[in-house]
């Protein structure tokens, strides 16, 4: 097989295009490995956490809600936009508070993921949380979640017959899925 | 819990931001659940084929290259974006070509993901490749990758200890171990 130099582009400059309330658009000009310059489309963003939350009764807390950008009504699991200098152990805290109504006793990281490194910032930090208890806090105004709880496993067949497409959640449940 | 309405929102207008190579950036004003409005930041993607290749000694075909985005080199299962009104199929065939010079005689549907269904349309293909013969296509001009064969077992280890940190290759790698 060819080997290809795959050091880092180098940045020349940023052309800020867009700065909105999820995400920052800009277009960076950017010194590729061979000396010619390409254009490289970037969406900055804050990052993100999502939650695996399951109870003593090994029942698993999902999310419902209405996509915008999907079209239709996903199921994923627990998630939300990191805070400026938020921590991401606390942002998922948070997180699943307002999300579902439960407040987690112990968050076990599970490392992470880049959801589109071609053109998004975004790193989602991926936590398994234990010890749930009933606990709300108010959820943003214009959020409009449906939870549900189902069995661990039913969640892992809802995976294999294409009812949970939605790439952070699948990577969360197969990696704790490989954990037990 | 709770329940609450998560029938689709309502678009209303739509302004267009940005229009690239890649991506394009509308903001939508939204009807809410509640008849309220709210603004939607959205990232128009073509969508996207991600491809499992598996050679007949069970090593699967890895690349890694520069992520301006992530800022780091990345290891990835081999991906492209889809031409307008490309087959996936299609689509995962030729760009395996590209990226990695190997030809896949049988290509298998494993469903998809859609990788941030908060403010981006992408949705990714993804396929597995067996029966695979050496028949290089030429790459695109700013795209540097370099191209690893690892037992198919070592990429899930990759996973496990976050050398694998890309979404659509978590996904449709964790799908294939099931199916094994």
């Amino acid at each position: 097989m060819e080997t290809y130099d795959i050091s880092p582009e180098i940045p020349l400059s940023e052309t800020p295009i867009y700065s909105g309330r999820v995400v920052n658009l800009v277009v960076a000009d950017v010194q590729l490995q061979n000396g010619m310059t390409s254009k490289r489309e970037l969406v900055r963003h804050p990052g993100a956490v999502a939650i695996v939350a399951i109870d003593a009764t090994d029942h698993l807390l999902l999310v419902r809600q209405y996509r915008f950008a999907a079209q239709q009504v996903m199921t994923e699991i627990p998630a939300g936009t990191l805070n400026p200098g938020e921590d991401p152990a606390f942002c998922a805290g948070r997180e699943l508070q307002e999300e579902t109504g439960y407040k987690a006793g112990e968050l076990i990281s599970l490392g992470g993921l880049f959801v589109a490194p071609g053109y998004t910032t975004e790193f989602i930090h991926l936590f398994l949380a234990y010890d749930l208890s009933e606990s709300r806090l108010a959820m943003d105004d214009d959020e409009f979640i449906d939870v549900q709880r189902v069995p661990f496993n039913d969640a892992l067949a809802m995976i294999d017959h294409g009812q949970i497409i939605d790439g952070k959640s699948i990577v969360a449940l197969l990696k704790v899925a490989r954990l037990r």
